[in-house]
């Protein structure tokens, strides 16, 4: 009796000593098995609910990402959801907003979302924001830069809402599903990462809620606190869509043949290289064009980054590529690939294109190819804002991936019907021109003056080299100079450079 | 001029109003391809210099992962550093130690380390401290309990130290390599990734530095600070070694074969369920015997969690098993299982064991089989400590899986040699006897009176079943009651539950 005493005095000495409580013997084995354990205790609630135990405010930061591109329903959805429910004041986060994303308008009017941060706008929601319609301007940050912002706190989310593919009632979740008909995909939940990693609340929303364990996956329910069954989440056949659809265009072709041939004679089209190749149809298929080159030279590439395409994946599989790093699913093929192929990794929008990660991918970037609305005679390249003053774009890797590549092309028109792409000044600075490299038109191909060794080579080749001015002349003399455009006084948008500064604001659009 | 001036003074404003600086276009592009850039800017230093930089200071904490058991080399090998470096009072938190750690009973008398947390302790280390060697008692605690104590901040790493089988230069880490003759392969680094997420550090120690990317990886860069490279990290042969060595004893078998009978009759074995093996000769033989029945009645396991075995890989690819949730691999097929198989999973101590964690896989586990260094007639189980007072064991996952599962089941023979397993009084408590369903010994079978319908099952099926007394008095016929241990006053282990309770204390064994 004395010996149970002294342990159980030892054992309250130790607890004390550490601040910890004794144990308290009242266990009780409950034996429910899996399968009925599995209905009893998850984390499946109804939106409402995971709205209300989520306990965001009024006034608090959610967030979104865009996977599934122009097919995205999350974030309509789970808006309309928080307007009925009375919340006001929201600022909404997304990695970037779509066309689609129009009904967002009303709920501005309404005060349900007074502010925005994205990558980019698009459609009638970026035509009203120009026109004013916001009293607090749109916060816009590249990719690497939204997911350094939120690791730092800049970017706080409050809860955030995560459309995925499949997903079990514990939460672990994909953009892919092992069902026999899924409903949505969108392969890699790159930009959602972040996201899962740091918001304060986690919530994913699912069309295909499947058995634990939800394996492989790329949310961990260890992220997740709640689990919403909806009937879909996405249009999958609209991921390929609008500024990554596969090109036609003669002129596109025309541009990405000339892209490959600056590639392929820059110096950097070795064994081990690296490439990526942004958004916009040219630099999409600038990568079919280096491919027969590739089998020729015996050159392979150690990695494609991304902005993962169909091209990609069959260069891979040819053994032409050997590693895709993947944050972002271009096209369903590459969604589908994301799953079933090993060396096709999935990583988060920090391991892609943070400034401030030693390791992101961008950083040991060979080569980009990348899109452009206009380049100005200092190579400074906007993506983000039309020539008439409307935003009609997004940042995406843009200013991450030409800062941090060894080599960045931009693949660019020098007129777009009667707008000119080569202007005097960018209407809005989005990747500084000391970050950029070679800019390829129909017209020729202008090399930055800080890389006389890229000219060199290029002009050994014989690819004809032009001066941006000449291309910006040219442009005038057959449209004539481009009129002012009629901005307001307002600021509708402030954009972010990688390095947490303010980058340029845009104005209000009048008329 | 002026609407130049203007669009300044408008991005000043915008920048003063939301705390941030504007852009400074001090850009200078470098131009560096990739491979070069791999050999100037990475992480990898060497060990000292890792550890300065680190910021280390005398009292913090370190910690380790015990993936290679007892090949491992990474402990000695970084303490004896920090020994030479002149640091003092470190405190170990290791998933776990074993018998290879026994110069840190040096360190331990130097004064460079003078607290340890654990899940085990064996060989001369244990023994030292059993009798006295540590003015601080050992924190002992689950693998599932170290999880959440990590992540609640309870037990905060300064700087970690992992081992991994293949590394690149930016931190992309694994336990297992792509390079054609890997040095050493532990598989699933599950026990390292709490301290990856949480450690204020993280050093990756490795013997294979690949080329970036070293994808699929388990540990990113994003959470990696410093890279080392050294000659080895540890001896895989070693990983099955010890208490999850392949069994050939005869006792073993036979308790494997009759744990097979109780799992097969317990109302558990369905299509769908679950099932863990924790170490131990007969527990991990178990799950071979009840093959044969699952292919007869058609059975299929949803997953197999552990502590994964050659035996489940092999199932697993018969299809008898549909998916592996592996948090260490306990033989070199099981790791590099993990390395080729999509759907062997590996997961993080937190998601395999976390009490806290409502997704947990333990939380949907069916049918767990334990073994025991003793039961006592409560059902109380003690696998740290052994009859004669001296640590000698771990705690691991024991008292996580027993208490979530639905039916936990411990193998354990009634003697071993003249030491009784059957016992009146644990001499430490480890898994409380409310989460411990049934006993196997090779004299029969107890079940705890809390789950009657149990016990009509395996009656039922003509399973003989015994009453933990009589086994336990059967014992002391053989071999007379045990005598009293000479345990002192000194508290030299304190026994953590996994809800953050002190459960036990260990006192110091004299003579």
């Amino acid at each position: 009796m004395n010996k149970i005493n002294d342990r159980a005095a030892m054992i309250e000495a130790a607890a004390a000593k550490m601040g910890k409580k004794t144990f308290v013997d009242d266990l009780k084995k409950v034996g429910t098995p899996r399968l009925e354990y599995q209905k009893t205790c998850s984390k499946v609630v109804t939106l409402e609910e995971a709205i209300r135990q989520s306990g965001l405010k009024d006034g608090m930061t959610i967030s979104f990402h865009h996977h599934f591109r122009g097919g995205d329903k999350v974030v309509n959805m789970v808006v309309a959801k928080l307007a009925e429910m009375g919340f006001k004041n929201l600022h909404i986060a997304a990695s970037s907003l779509q066309d689609v994303h129009k009904p967002l308008i009303e709920h501005i009017r309404n005060g349900v979302v007074n502010r925005l941060s994205t990558s980019g706008l698009r459609g009638e929601l970026a035509n009203e924001i120009s026109h004013g319609l916001m009293d607090e301007p749109v916060v816009f940050r590249s990719h690497g830069d939204r997911a350094s912002a939120i690791k730092r706190g800049d970017l706080h989310i409050d809860v955030a809402f995560l459309g995925a593919s499949s997903c079990d009632p514990l939460g672990n979740a994909a953009g892919y599903s092992r069902s026999e008909n899924p409903k949505s995909i969108c392969g890699s939940l790159g930009y959602a990462l972040p996201d899962a990693e740091y918001a304060d609340k986690v919530v994913i929303i699912t069309d295909d809620l499947v058995d634990y364990p939800n394996t492989p996956n790329s949310i961990s329910e260890h992220k997740v606190d709640f689990v919403v069954e909806v009937e879909s989440v996405g249009d999958s056949s609209k991921i390929a869509s609008g500024a990554i659809r596969d090109t036609k265009n003669p002129r596109d072709i025309l541009l990405a043949q000339q892209a490959a041939k600056v590639i392929i004679n820059s110096g950097y089209f070795k064994d081990g290289f690296s490439i990526q190749t942004g958004s916009g149809g040219a630099s999409l298929a600038a990568v079919k064009f280096i491919r027969e080159s590739m089998i020729e030279k015996g050159i392979k590439a150690n990695y494609a980054l991304g902005g993962i395409t169909a091209h990609m994946v069959k260069m891979h599989e040819e053994g032409l590529i050997k590693r895709l790093i993947d944050v972002q699913s271009f096209d369903k093929v590459a969604a589908e690939s994301v799953k079933n192929n090993e060396f096709h990794k999935e990583v988060s929008a920090s391991e892609y294109a943070a400034a401030d990660e030693q390791g992101s991918a961008t950083h040991y970037l060979d080569i980009v190819i990348l899109s452009a609305l206009e380049v100005d005679v200092d190579f400074n390249v906007n993506v983000l804002v039309g020539s008439d003053g409307i935003i009609r774009g997004a940042i995406g890797g843009h200013p991450d991936t030409a800062a941090d590549s060894a080599l960045s092309i931009i693949v660019c028109p020098l007129l777009r019907g009667r707008i000119p792409c080569v202007v005097d000044k960018v209407t809005t600075l989005i990747t500084p021109g000391a970050t950029v490299d070679v800019v390829v038109t129909e017209y020729g191909i202008a090399v930055n003056p800080r890389r006389p060794e890229v000219a060199e080579r290029l002009r050994a080749a014989g690819l004809k080299i032009v001066d941006l001015n000449d291309l910006k002349e040219r442009a005038e003399k057959i449209i004539g100079q481009p009129a002012e455009l009629p901005f307001g006084e307002k600021v509708v948008g402030v954009v972010m450079y990688r390095d947490n500064t303010v980058l340029d604001v845009i104005r209000n659009i009048q008329g």
